[in-house]
C-alpha cells in the first residue's frame, strides 16, 4: 500500500484524483492538503463537492510543514498552481517521494521556457532534467523509472495522442502546419471566483490566439510547429479538438487507420473510431481519449476528445502512477 | 427631453436600462455612472457588454461629486447596491431630481425593516415616508406624484402581480398561506466574480429558505403572509413562479379569470393566458409579466413569469418613469 | 450467477441498467432486448450511447418470441413503455422469472387506476395483487418475497422518501395538503424524437398541473392527499423536489431530524443533510436520494434530490433485485 | 406599402422574419403561410413561439392555391425547405412578385450543383441564371435589380464576409487552403422533432466533415478552395467561425485591418474589432456579423460571429429586400 498525498484536492481535478485514489486497491489516502491560506482549509472535501457526501467526507488540511509530511508519504499528486508545484515538488522529491505533478511546472525541460511562457524564473533545472513527461501511452518505459512525472496539460494530451503517431510515422506534410482548433469546458479554468467564468458571462469564443502556453508545450514534445487555437465552450467538462492537416502525397485513409491501430491497439485508454468522430458526450466523466478521422485527397481531419479533468488531468496522473509502481495502467480508472 | 443619468450601468440591469433610455424619444442620456472605485470606470459600456458594440459605446464615468452632477439631470436611475442607493438617492432628491431606485433601499416604509433584513440602519425615514412603491400596474396615481420611486424586487413583482388581484378580491382562503416557489436565472445575483455563480458551480437548487428578504417585501405590500422559496435556476435570465393557494369556498376558475381580466385588461405589460401557463422562454428579453393558472376544487395554482432584468428591474423602472412624466407607460419598452 | 435480461436497453434508464448489471458480480447479462419494430434492433448499445464504446459493445436484439427467451433467464428488467410491460411481464412471470418493472404498469394495485390515469384497461389483476411496490428502503421484507417488483416512478421515489417518515410518524397537519414542487431533467421524457424535448424548445416550465399520473401514485402509497406540480428543467438529468408542509403543533426541527434519522440511519442510499438542502449536482450520476429540510414555526420545507435515471429508475431497480436475491442492497451501485 | 407574404413562418427563421416585417414601416404583412399538410396550419404564430403572445397573434394559413395568392402580394419571403422553394419560387416570380428565398434552392447558378449536393434535379435553370446571391454587403447593385434573391446560407455568410475582402485583395497565400472551423447553435437544424436535436442528445461535435453542402457554396462564390468543418454547439442560436489562413509574404496586421476597413466602413451590419475577437454573446439576437482577427508571422486567424437566424437568415433577407426596394438597408433591423 502506497501512502498517498493529494495537494490541491479542493479543485476540480484534485477532487477527481481523490475519488480515484480512494478506490485504488494499492493506494492509501494519507491526507488531502490545501494551501495554509486557503479558505477551504478545515472543510470536508464533500462540503465543496457535494456529490461526495457520505463518500469522501475527508478534511482538507492546511499544509504548513511539508517537509515533515513528506517523510510519511510514498506518492504525492500535486494538483496545484504552477508556482506552487515549482516550490513544493523538490521538497517531496528530496524526501524520496514519487511526485506526479499536474501543473505545468516541469513539463518542458528548458528553464527559459518558464520565463517566457509562465512568467517566473525556474529554480530547479536539476529536476527539469530528471522530470519525465507523462504522456502515458508514449512514455511507459521512462515513467517506470521516474521519480518526477510532469503530467501533460489537458489540451496537449489530446493533441499529441492524435498527432504523434502521424508525425512519427512521417505521414504529414509539415509545410502546412497542423491547425488545432480545441474547445474546452469551463472547468479547465479551475475552481475559483472569476467574472470571466461566471455563468452569465461564459459564451462560446476563441481565446489566447497565437499565445496560449499549451502551443509551445505541444510543439516542443511533438517536434513540429502547430497552430493551436483554444476556445471556451459553454459546458462544464470535456475537450474536443478538431485538427486539420496536410498529408504527404499518397497517404491514404487506410494508412492513417493502420498507423493509429499500431500505436494504440494495446492502449485501453485510447479508443479509436472505425467510422465517424467522437462527440463530447462520449468522454465526459470517463478516462478515455477518443480519436476519429476523415480523409479527402491530401486533407486529413482528426477529431480527438477527452474529459479535460480526467485523461486531461486526474486519470492520466493516476495512469502514470500505476505505470511507475507496476500496477495495471488502468487500475482504479475503469 | 429629460436629462437622464444611470448609475450602475455596468451591471446587467443597468445595461438594459441604458438600452431602453437610449431609444427613448423623450430621454436624453446624460451620463452612465459607476462607483469611483470601480474597475469599470473609463471603459465603454460595450467593452463590458459586447452586444452593444457600435450601439452603446458610451464611457462609464466614475462618480465623484454627485451633488454637482445632480444639478444637471432631471431623472436618475439607480441600479446600485442597497447601501449605495440609500446614500445617493437623497442627494439627487434634494437637488430636485426624480429618482427611480432599483435597489431595495426604499421599498418598505419602516426603517426597522432595513435593520432586520438588510443589515444596515436606515437614515432617511423622511424619504421612506415619501417613497412610492413602483409596482407599476397598481400604483399609477401615486407614481404620477412621486419624486422617489422604489422599483420592486424581481421576485416580488411577479408574485404580487399574480396574487394582488386575488387577495384584494378576497378570493383566497388565507388560513393556508400561499406557497410561492420561484426560480430565477443567475443574472439575479448580479454581475460579479463569485464562486457560487461560476459556470461549473451553478446547479438547480433552493436557497434562502424562510429567510430571503423578498418574503417580507411581498408580505408587507400584499398585506398577507406567504411562504416564499427562491431557487437558483441553471439559466441566465428570467423568473418563473409557481404559486399554490387555497380558494375560498365556491370560488371558480371563471371567478379567477374575470378577476385577472378586470385587473389587467388595460395593462399591456401583463399578459394573461386563457389556457395553459407561461414557460420561461415566453418572457426572456421582453418587458412582460405573463400569468396563467389552473384550478382544481379549492386548489389554485398560478404561474407567473417575467424577465428578472426587465419587468423585474429595468423595464419596470422605465415604466414608472414613463408614468411619472406622463408618457405612454410602454414607451421605449415594446 | 443470475441470467439477466434487460428489455428496453436503448433508452436512458435501460442503458444505465446495463452498466449496473454489467459490473454486478452475481448477474450475467444474457441479452439486451428491444422491440422487434425498433430502429435500434441490431445496433450496439454503444452505437446509441457512445460513452460505452469499448465497454458495452453489446447488440440490441429484437424480441420476437419472448416465451422462449423467458426459459433461459432468471431475472428480467423491463425498462419499457407501460403497455409493453403490461403485456410482457406476465409471460416472464409465468415462466418463473423474477421481474423488476420500471414502467407504471403494476405500481398501484387497482386495475381501475390504469383506466383512469394511463388510458388502458389492465388485464392482469392477479399480478396487480401480487406485485410489490419497490420503494426499496420501505419494502425490504416484501421485496424479498416478490416475484414482480413494480419500481416506483422517478418523482414518487423522492416524494415518498421525503414524506413517508413524517406521515407515518404523524408529524404533519394534513388539513393543509403537502405542496410538492418538482423539477425534472429532460431525460425523464425518454429517448425519442419529440419537438417538445428538442434543444431549442426546452425551457423551464410547469406542466401537467393537477393531472400528472404521479400524483395519484404518491397519494395512493402515502395514504394522504398531496398537491404535486412537476416542472421541466433545462438540464438533462436529475430531480429536485421542494415540499412545503404544515406541522402538527409542537413539532420541532429536532423531531423532524430524529424521525429521518430513525428511518434512514441504516439506509445507505438515502443521504440526510444536517444542515442545508441538496442541490441538483449532489446527485447527478449517483444512486442516492438526498434529503434536507428547514423549519420555521409550523412550516416545514423539505428538499429531496435524486438522479431520475438512477435512484428514480435504474439504481432502485437493481437495489430491489439485490434485496430480492439476498445480495447487499448497494451491490454494483456504489 | 409592400404587401408581404412569409412562407414557412412556423420555423425559427420564419418567426424572426415575421417580427421584422411586422415592425417594418413599408411592409404590410399580408399572410403567414405554411404547407397545407402542416400540423401548424390554423394555429397562431404565438402558439408556436410564445414570446410573441399578444404581439404576433397571427394565424398560419395552409397554402393551397399559391397562384391566386401570388396575385395579391408584392414581396415573398420563402423560409422553406430547398425543394419547396424550388417549386414555389417560380410561381411567385411568374406572377411578378419579388422573392427572397432563404433556402439553398437558387444559391449557385449551375443546375448540376443541386444534383450533386442537394439530391434533386433542378428544373429552373432560367431562374438560376437570373437569381442574385444575396450577400448583401457585396451585391448591393445586383440586388437592386433582382427579382429573385437567393439569401446565402448561415455558415457561408460569416465565412464570406470574413474572407472575401482578403481573397479579393490578394492577401492570402492560397497554396494553403483556408481552414474554416465553424460552430452553430442547434436552431440551425430547424424546428422539428429529431432525436439528434433532442436536449439530451445534443453534445458539442463536428459533423459533415468534408461533405457539408455549405463548403461548395462558399468556394463557388469566393472562387477559392476552402476546408470547411461545421460543428454542432450546445447552444440554441449563433455561429462562431474560426478561420486559419496563410498570408502572402509581407502582409501585415495593418494591411488586414485596412482591407477590412475599406470593405466595411460604410456597412453598418458588419462590426469590425480593433482588438480581440467576437464571442457568441456579442451577436445573439442581433443582425450583425462581427469580425476580429490576429496575425502572427504569416499566419492569420479571423473570427467571425453572427446569429445564424438573423444575419445568417432573416435579417439578411430583410436587408436584401430593403436594398431591392430602395429603403435603408438596416430598416426594421436595428
Amino acid at each position: 500500500m502506497l501512502n498517498t498525498l493529494i495537494v490541491g484536492a479542493s479543485g476540480y481535478a484534485g477532487a477527481e484524483l481523490t475519488a480515484y485514489v480512494n478506490r485504488h486497491p494499492q493506494m492509501n489516502l494519507t491526507a488531502l492538503g490545501v494551501s495554509a491560506q486557503s479558505n477551504d482549509a478545515g472543510k470536508l472535501l464533500s462540503d465543496l463537492h457535494p456529490q461526495y457526501k457520505g463518500v469522501l467526507d475527508i478534511p482538507l488540511q492546511p499544509l504548513n510543514d511539508i517537509s515533515e509530511l513528506a517523510k510519511t508519504v510514498d506518492l504525492v499528486f500535486l494538483a496545484t498552481a504552477h508556482e506552487v508545484s515549482h516550490d513544493m515538488a523538490p521538497v517531496f522529491l528530496d524526501a524520496g517521494c514519487v511526485v506526479c505533478d499536474l501543473s505545468g511546472a516541469f513539463r518542458v525541460n528548458q528553464a527559459e521556457f518558464y520565463t517566457r511562457y509562465y512568467g517566473f524564473e525556474h529554480q530547479h533545472q536539476d529536476w527539469l532534467d530528471r522530470a519525465v513527461y507523462g504522456l502515458a501511452e508514449w512514455q511507459h518505459e521512462a515513467i517506470k523509472q521516474a521519480q518526477l512525472v510532469a503530467v501533460p496539460g489537458c489540451y496537449p494530451t489530446a493533441a499529441q495522442l492524435a498527432l504523434k503517431p502521424l508525425v512519427d510515422g512521417g505521414l504529414l506534410n509539415l509545410d502546412q502546419w497542423p491547425v488545432i482548433n480545441a474547445v474546452s469546458g469551463v472547468s479547465g479554468a479551475g475552481r475559483k471566483a472569476s467574472l470571466g467564468n461566471s455563468f452569465c458571462e461564459v459564451s462560446f469564443q476563441p481565446y489566447g490566439i497565437f499565445n496560449h502556453r499549451h502551443q509551445p508545450e505541444i510543439s516542443a514534445h511533438l517536434g513540429v510547429p502547430v497552430i493551436f487555437t483554444p476556445h471556451l465552450g459553454n459546458f462544464a467538462r470535456g475537450i474536443v479538438e478538431t485538427i486539420t492537416c496536410r498529408l504527404q502525397p499518397g497517404v491514404s485513409a487506410a494508412d492513417i487507420a493502420s498507423t493509429y491501430q499500431q500505436a494504440y491497439h494495446d492502449k485501453p485508454l485510447v479508443r479509436l473510431y472505425d467510422k465517424g468522430v467522437p462527440a463530447l458526450k462520449a468522454v465526459v466523466g470517463l478516462p478515455y481519449c477518443d480519436i476519429g478521422f476523415s480523409v479527402q485527397d491530401e486533407h486529413l481531419i482528426v477529431v480527438a476528445a477527452e474529459d479535460n479533468l480526467l485523461k486531461g488531468a486526474a486519470a492520466q496522473a493516476v495512469q502514470c502512477a500505476n505505470i511507475r509502481f507496476g500496477f495495471e495502467p488502468t487500475q482504479a480508472l475503469i
